[in-house]
């Protein structure tokens, strides 16, 4: 395994801001604690809310220096860019339809972009960021924190090493229960903003939960998708956006096997879930299956074979695992683990970049703009198929 | 619990005969046991091969009379319905093609029908045999065995209850692996018919499980399906019938609520699934989640309420469940004892119609020949919606 | 796989009688399935209770001639022992104190015996039965049926082929939540001669499961017990039998190797246990876990590699679990196809001695009367133990 | 739930030093993360290893002043106490027979301990230590890290309410599989002191995790044990610890119940088990099941009701379980966040009593000296009886 060490080594912790997450916000908190988990960033400067006296509230508590709590991004971009010791990276944690401007201020100011997914709240906006954060020179990466679980990277590696053979089958879901009843009608912040087409853009449970699936099951299959078919419903009464959607897909060819196939299920009204992510890939001569909630198992069933328990650390576990790994099998790592992976991950990579005329690195598992554009590709593919009767539509990026 | 006691009683077994079954064959066996568990029935003729000399064979090792051993069907249908003590319900568990011709040769001689899934090979036969059945006055059991076991059973009668509410979703799956390689080519007597358009008709997968599938959510949901977007796949070489089949539903609407969504999945290429056959619930009051590889358990998810498992015969089970259960929870019933109450109930229906003009029973939940014409018109369907590349259509019976 | 055909092959049934077993017996009705499933033996005589009115309800009830229901086990064995078409093998489902008396009639009457455990109600009985049964020349099947369990099967022929290298480690429990509360103080029938001494012997919990637990650990183990200590308790006000037992077991060496050791418990007063039976067996190599709830599954682990999920009939089963396999991997058997398994190869043994002068098989894993022997012996080493604060005590048999 | 933001809030982190974690150590790794992954320390000085070189790199890659890494912990003490900005805190992660002399070293520095466990190598240093200890006035905590679980925390809440009733059963066990060979004899670091008892103490097996499920079994259970008998094995040839313990436990009484048992299981030996911390209590109308290694769920069984699943920060999680949780139900947090509520709940305390004349927090629930006393009791009173041949010993704190 590779050892907590080595991961807390290096030199000097990178300078970090962020925008959004001040009082009453939830994935704000998650990128502080991911940030700090291994000891990789100082977190210096914020514009942690629209509103400014909460954002100057929030800033008191987590001890900024009052004179780096800004009260905009524009403002905080243009400062930071101008102070010698100003922050090299940026953590964006607003609701979807602010990351692109946002995004755009501080790829301008030369800095790095830590973004929460879904990239945009529009495919327009996607398209535009996806080519900027391209030309910017600078580090952007977009939190789709379950690819860094250790066994998906594990399983990723062994799809690639053909373990599995051809893969013929993708199954995913993400199952959660928390939106059965009309929460956003009774106050409720997450809810209120998940539920407005103005802040999370045009899908609900497909842009927010939608979207993980299909990242995680791109990212383990190796595979593309060339087009879907999709059902989006909308089961609770006054509801605007979906918060159920039922999708088939069809990957692109590779080689000479028949391209797969596969299924993915988004709901928030499923009863029982919590955060049911979930994944299956089928090969012809090997499965995978592994659930989110329970991050250290993962089922590796080579047909013919009994099914055997792979677990994080453990005695089956692959390099591609031991890399992100902190502590030996059996004593769990989590969510806030996984989250800080990339973080981690991010922090070498922009450790590197400080060395004059670095450009990001090429190798990375990090998930990109691109990942994020391939996103946002899903979930209009949803809808346009969506508004056609469930029609196969290719994914345009 | 209702006693085993109770289960035994009766006035004299039921006179069985069958047809099919013979050596070398998997669901004639399983029938048999079926039919012995609760000693309502005793096997005295068969046709249990179309191969005269199988069939002798076969029936000298069942310890049958020789001379109620028959060398055809057509025979032994005649024969049978002659004699004083002739059978008074046959079991037919030949290849699909054959079920058609075979049951309405023993409808027509007066004897009840016991039948395998699915109920034909073409939607042409299921409609003529529905008919027949219909009108025959002799009791038809279709043998969708998944649904008599006991949780099964409960799940229906607490969604009818209206313990989940307005049913919302059906997530429905049948994974297996055992065509994961081309094991038809081996000569492996199970695999070759399965995959013969002649004997299994125009489904492979999609008709040997995904009946299965299609049945256990439509018995439990107490919903219609209306209409099916099917994709169906044959992933390995030379195969000439799905091994894959991945399924939309729109169910009908009850009521004000939004109509039911669904997804269906059948696989016998999934490494690692033995016979997987899993079925979740949602309402917008709770869930209900339940596998066939582990039927004496059921996970029931009240919304913002821990979810508890409920066991077979434990504090949680129901009087429907109860009724047919035989032994304490924490003793776990299986396959075969689920299949039995199948016989055990298609016993006592067959014991009451002794009486003078006595029909079949109206509130069975024995599944018939009308739940036989909807899963061939579920097959039917989604050979349609495949061909026209995943569109809607409508089930039509 | 060994076909039910196979099973169900055989020059006729087995003529069968019951003693014990009529109304609002539990055990009875288990035995008479289990006697019926696999179509090896028809039930013809009974005493099923040892009060007359109730014994010829039974009776009737069964379809029994009413010539051959008695009124004593006594007249039972005479008669039937006179009679050309008489019983071949009793089944003895009375409580514990009886199962000596009844089986010595029979014994002598030249009737083999299938008698439920524990053996008998003291260990003075059990020495006499013991030898009784040895001199007898019949067969004498003591039902420790979770041995017959396909797993349980391949465990034991695992460890006996050194599978798991030597074995340091028996971790054996049965764990049950019925008796948490006085239910003998509500007349319930089970709940009252399990807890009276004079018909269930000096032993409770650990006489009713506690010999279940020790006798699949030595079965599975191939390891004899040398000696215990033990803490027995009851833990319900007004109990006069132990209702919960823990014990620290000390096994025979094999070879060089530190000897084995063991802990048991078994307990009634365990709120969330049903029918908790669960092993665990580690040797130098690898080890095995198993829950009774769910028997179609064992973890086999072997040290450094990841565990492996055995299915009963899967690609990891053994000839020695196919042998008593009915049906493919993934459809479920359960606790009575474990049952029938001992009737089914009780019923082989019996055939074959039809033979004169056949002796009873030698290399067969039923369970015989010197299980049943070992097992008093751990009874009264457990309450000489606790007689003794929990010293270590030589089992005596 | 309580906000992360909460945790994060306060007057100035924690300046904190460590003793031992230097290269090569595991233990010490953790510590760092607990403590920064909350946001509330800053390490400041070390004296990461006895051998002045190690110590002095490992500084370096830890980004530690060059000034504040010391060659010894003597002038640790001594130098950080003199510093204005000196350490308020220090983590000891060294072997155990090191932890008395050290936290004496601190304490008498007036600087708070925080101190992995057992407490001290032997019982005498850690009758001293607890003494000293408590005169100190200063903090002492001791990383009993599995009580810090959120539904640990719930459990020993339900427990204390009466949700089980009068507890009758305390079943825990501690299995890994690390040393089923003789690791030690590779180098292995960590084998190595483990096994030494030198370093270790007279306790192996017994100390290193047994002292964890006595820990965690008191904590939640709420009582103490009177007396145990226990059985310590060394399986593996060479090995100078014990790697096996079997242990039965008398709690004392509680009112008019008769006395709670208990049975503790911890090996080293078990092929298959990586860090098998289990623990169950069963009461007079409820049961709780929970592992370690899935510690985001745990089993509430009420008598005659189904089982229930808890979730940590799920609707049936307790505020016990939310005031140490960060994120939402579904989104597991694991064994670093575990071991952090510690750390945090520190910080919290040592925040507070830089208040003038402010003493230890009373209703705390961190694992303070007196447990780590009762742990070394614990593993006093099991070489007590082994040496006894397993008979009943008091536990003498």
């Amino acid at each position: 395994m590779v050892s907590a060490r080595r991961i807390e080594s290096g030199s000097g912790p990178v300078r970090l801001g962020m925008v959004g997450g001040g009082q009453g916000a939830f994935i704000g908190a998650v990128h502080r604690i991911a940030a700090r988990l291994d000891g990789h960033y100082e977190l210096v400067a914020g514009a942690l809310s629209s509103e400014p006296e909460r954002a100057r509230a929030s800033a008191a508590e987590l001890g900024l220096d009052p004179e780096r709590s800004y009260d905009s991004f524009q403002e905080m971009a243009r400062a930071e860019a101008r102070r010698p010791d100003g922050i090299e990276a940026v953590s964006i944690v607003t609701p979807n339809h602010m990351h692109y401007p946002v995004a755009r201020a501080f790829l301008a100011a030369g800095i790095h972009v830590i973004c929460d997914k879904p990239l945009t709240a529009t495919l327009a906006d996607a398209r535009k960021l996806a080519a900027l954060a391209g030309k910017s020179g600078r580090l952007f990466v977009l939190t789709h924190n379950y690819t860094a679980y250790p066994l998906m990277r594990q399983a990723r590696d062994m799809v690639a090493r053909g373990e599995l053979g051809d893969i013929r089958l993708v199954q995913v879901e993400y199952a959660q229960d928390w939106l059965t009843e009309p929460l956003e009608a009774t106050g409720q912040k997450q809810a209120q903003w998940r539920t407005d087409p103005a802040r999370s853009g045009a899908g609900g449970c497909v842009g927010d939960i939608g979207t993980h699936a299909f990242n995680l099951a791109c990212f383990v299959s190796g595979l593309e998708v060339d087009s879907l078919a999709a059902e989006l419903d909308s089961f609770v009464a006054g509801r605007r956006l979906d918060d159920n959607v039922q999708v088939l897909l069809r990957f692109k060819a590779r080689g000479a096997a028949p391209p797969a196939r596969g299924m993915l299920w988004a709901s928030q009204v499923a009863p029982g879930n919590e955060n049911g992510l979930r994944l299956r890939v089928y090969g012809a001569r090997a499965g995978l299956e592994w659930s989110q909630e329970n991050p250290n198992a993962m089922w590796f069933c080579p047909f013919g074979r009994p099914r055997q328990l792979i677990t994080r650390a453990g005695a089956g576990a692959s390099a591609a695992a031991a890399r992100v790994s902190r502590i030996p099998s059996g004593h769990p790592e989590g969510y806030l683990e996984g989250f800080a992976n990339l973080y981690t991950e991010a922090a070498a990579a922009i450790r590197a970049m400080r060395r004059r005329n670095a450009k990001p690195p090429k190798d990375s598992l990090l998930p990109t703009a691109a990942d994020g554009l391939a996103g946002m590709a899903f979930i209009d593919a949803c809808l346009r198929s969506a508004a056609k009767n469930t029609a196969w539509v290719k994914l345009a990026t």
